[in-house]
């Protein structure tokens, strides 16, 4: 039991790309640098392997280790992947011995017999999962899908929902829409749980989910194939309060909340007897990050002060302010000129922008490093995103910075048949390439490659578990940066096409940005449905303004 | 002290009308008569003045009480409508012997003073409220609304939104939009808040409010016309476990409540090892009440089984159930050609209806009287409405069946310019009228003849406190019934045009009901905003399916 590992709580907010930029490190200057700092403990052992990658052969075998090292020899270094598991009813009990004995208490999904189409267990439903899900062929493989929410987020679009530009279940898309074998083939399933833990040795992934009732129900899947696509969680640095009174923006109920929170401080303000401080308090929406989410989100409050405070609650009008904090410069990632413009048109908005480091939240105010007090009513946090506490309970290699290990074809190495794509999984050191940003465009390009493989692989007789040894890989995946795009409020925004921040290449801000940035969108929204819902939420919001009912 | 009373309870989700009839009696057989039964305490105390009622006499004092007889006088035979008010602070506190004292510490919208619009304070933001909010004349009063929801809920179409055909917002309407002086006019506010209690004595309306981070915030308001349109609440006879484990469907919320449950359901009924008896418990979705809310939730219910159930949830479709448990007729206020259509469409799209007399509910099933059991995986209860706790506590005079007693110009008698609309309000005994059901069109009609009278006496100056006396009150109220409309699922729908149960008039099923029914939701839906929504998601409804994201 020495290996028993509990991590019950892992994995239970995530599963969405952020579609973001991680800025780690940009908000609060030398606190932050968590990405560059902490090396995995796992990073010094693949020494051996490093100096054996061959990144750019296009013939290594499909399922087994990286460089050639069998699985068993890259686990045997100590890097046993294999925690046994060890569930709540057995922490209250008395100690048993066995933990197979525990194991076989879960309903099981059981492995597949032979004749059965392989088994792929996806878990997650962020950018990453859904394309390679959307991308699958469903006459090769069987899926199992498990995410705690059964549809993705549109994540650049989460922002324009707190204030009601768009409708929430514009920006989502139930993930047995994108996939439909989930919803009609017989051995293919869209479970909604949280993960809890893997035995890759027994290729088995643990879930959990609990219901509004309280009652918690367990089981296990086994797999012949695994793609951990489980997402990131948002980065506090450990600092005190920003999980008890800060809104994070990654997903709908995120955005709901905040909607619920603004509206009725809006009207909180205006009961009799409000002093005027208690008013400026409750109107300060307080946005923490000057990464592209921070901005857009500011943008668009200011948007809905402008056009839509002004008009459905103007008794309180001239109390409402906007304040953008962040340590260093916003939207980091973009040109100088394109900062520039955003930097002139948020102020000339009404954002306030304030560079400062966050030393601590309490239920009414922010501390700032400087000691300075900053009342709020209203505070959003997107700082950026780190590893889920369910990708650190595991016992895979990793990346530096804590997410999972991958090489150059997105396998987890050292364990057979795990692969992991979007925020949650990183080069490791050995393939000597830098960890990619988590961004939305990086997630789907890997689910988009991966799912490529997999078919090519599955077509070959290659998808059962243990098998697709002798099936050739294919190129290595590369990434090519498209460029970046964030909308600033007031039909204005900015558009990077250039491939890094010192290449050269298109950039350009305002209106016809604004354009592009919308019409991007459209397209990329993935259903029909949706994309004709954004585009008549946002006929009505011109026409109409927003809707401001509370629900 | 003596008359000192608490009820921080009441009124904290009603608001709204139902939009159907309170079929209070039929559910339940024997165990329900609670409107015919239980007589208010203060309905014979007003022999008095019964005998001088002149429902048709048109030139009646405005603001004073019914028959001629001052307010005072009334007053004082034992209806003494001024509880004084005690807060949260003074139980714990040592006792005192001022409650005036402890009025001083609230914060208070004060009196209106000379030179000032009169102010009417609005109580609720259902349809009698948001009816008479809308056409309330600005230029004459300023207006308070108090609600604890800031949106009207366009109840009759409330039920669609449970599975997806129609999209929460859609039948949600704000209040700042439905009467634009609540968020521009300098006096005019709208007060998210439930009220406690009243003072008809000092004209002040007592408010409070929780927010999400369990501060509350407690303040009054001072009324010189005041308008009581607060709804009702769900009645459960005080049957065991009702409260606790059954969804009611009044509000935006427990529609949101019920979808969620319903999703989750039909994704936990997938689990591996699952039983199929669970299975079939978790998918057996179980409504109480024949009324048009209960048959049309039932209708749509099934529609969404057979058109997306069977598309999205494949491998459970066939465990999933639809009940309808009535003790008596369904649809009992339609004609009986319509009764049977109805129970003959239900059947055929696989709604079972049972007869039965609920006794318990447990967490997963349903006690009948006849010792039977039911086990439930979703149970909505929707068995017609009674009066709310916060009418429950207002020393007011009662009609039968305990809502708020008025008489035919819908005044309170015995106090001072103190009105009641909706369902919150019946005829006292004396006017010699039934007390109208619990009907949208009722509460729509109420408010529109009071703010008529309300607009002509205002003109004439008659809108300050006390003041008014001497302006004509006009016609009473009369209700004229103009039909009902129920749908039935699947493009069916029944119209009963008759103007009572035994009149002659025109009455059909079918299809052409249906589109009849679609159509009078559509024009009758308040703002072009929600029109147009209602509209395309009827269309995308059909062209794509329902949604399916769980949100």
């Amino acid at each position: 039991m020495a290996l028993a590992r509990i991590a019950r709580n892992g994995y239970q907010q995530s599963g969405g790309a952020t579609g973001r930029y991680a800025r780690v490190g940009s908000m609060l200057g030398e606190e932050s640098s968590s990405v560059s700092k902490s090396h995995s403990p796992f990073s010094g052992r693949f020494t051996a392997f490093q100096q054996n990658v061959k990144p750019h052969s296009s013939n290594l075998p499909f399922f087994s280790s990286i460089g050639g090292l069998p699985a068993a020899a890259l686990g045997s270094r100590g890097v046993r992947t294999t925690p046994r598991y060890e569930y709540a009813h057995a922490q209250a009990a008395v100690e048993e011995s066995d933990s197979e004995c525990e194991n076989l208490k879960y309903p099981t999904l059981e492995a597949t017999k032979p004749g059965e189409k392989p088994r792929v267990v996806v878990i997650g439903s962020g950018w990453a999962a859904c394309r390679f899900l959307k991308g699958l062929d469903t006459k090769v493989y069987d899926i199992v899908c498990i995410s705690p929410r059964n549809h993705m987020v549109f994540t650049p679009l989460l922002a324009s929902t707190c204030v009601g530009t768009l409708e929430f279940r514009s920006v989502a898309e139930p993930v047995n829409q994108i996939q439909t074998a989930l919803a009609k083939e017989p051995n293919s399933h869209f479970f909604l749980a949280s993960c809890n833990d893997l035995d890759t040795d027994k290729r088995e992934v643990f879930c959990e989910t609990s219901t509004d009732g309280g009652e918690t129900h367990r089981f296990k899947v086994v797999y012949d194939k695994l793609v951990i696509a489980s997402g990131a969680e948002p980065l506090t640095f450990g600092i005190k309060g920003v999980e008890e009174h800060a809104f994070f923006l990654r997903e709908v109920p995120h955005a709901q909340e905040i909607r619920k929170r603004l509206l009725l401080n809006l009207m909180l303000s205006e009961y009799p007897g409000m002093s005027e401080e208690e008013k400026e308090r409750l109107l300060h929406c307080v946005v923490i990050g000057g990464g592209p989410t921070g901005v857009e989100f500011s943008g668009e409050l200011s948007d809905f002060i402008m056009r839509d405070v002004c008009q459905r609650y103007a008794h309180v009008k001239n109390y409402i302010q906007v304040t953008l904090i962040e340590a260093n410069e916003i939207l980091s990632s973009f040109d100088v000129g394109l900062r520039q413009y955003a930097t002139k048109h948020l102020t000339k908005c009404g954002v306030r922008l304030v560079r400062g480091v966050v030393k601590e939240v309490h239920p009414n105010k922010i501390v700032l490093s400087d000691g300075s007090d900053v009342p709020y009513g209203l505070l959003v946090w997107s700082t950026g995103v780190g590893p889920s506490k369910f990708v650190k309970s595991l016992s895979l290699p990793k990346a530096p910075g804590g997410r999972i290990g991958i090489d150059d074809w997105l396998r987890v190495p050292s364990v057979e048949d795990v692969f992991a794509i979007g925020d949650c999984a990183g080069f490791v050191e050995g393939v000597g390439r830098p960890v990619l940003p988590a961004l939305a465009q990086v997630a789907e390009r890997q689910g988009k490659y991966l799912v490529e493989l997999f078919n090519r692989v599955g077509k070959q007789g290659g998808g059962k578990a243990s098998s697709g040894k002798d099936v050739p890989l294919g190129d290595p995946f590369v990434y090519k940066h498209l460029g970046s795009m964030a909308s600033v409020g007031r039909y204005k925004a900015l558009v990077d096409l250039r491939q890094s921040k010192d290449a050269k290449g298109l950039s350009l801000a305002g209106f016809v940005s604004w354009f592009i940035w919308r019409s991007a969108y459209l397209t990329r929204v993935i259903s029909w449905r949706n994309r004709f819902y954004v585009a008549i939420n946002w006929a009505t919001t011109l026409v109409f303004g927003r809707d401001n009912s509370r629900i």
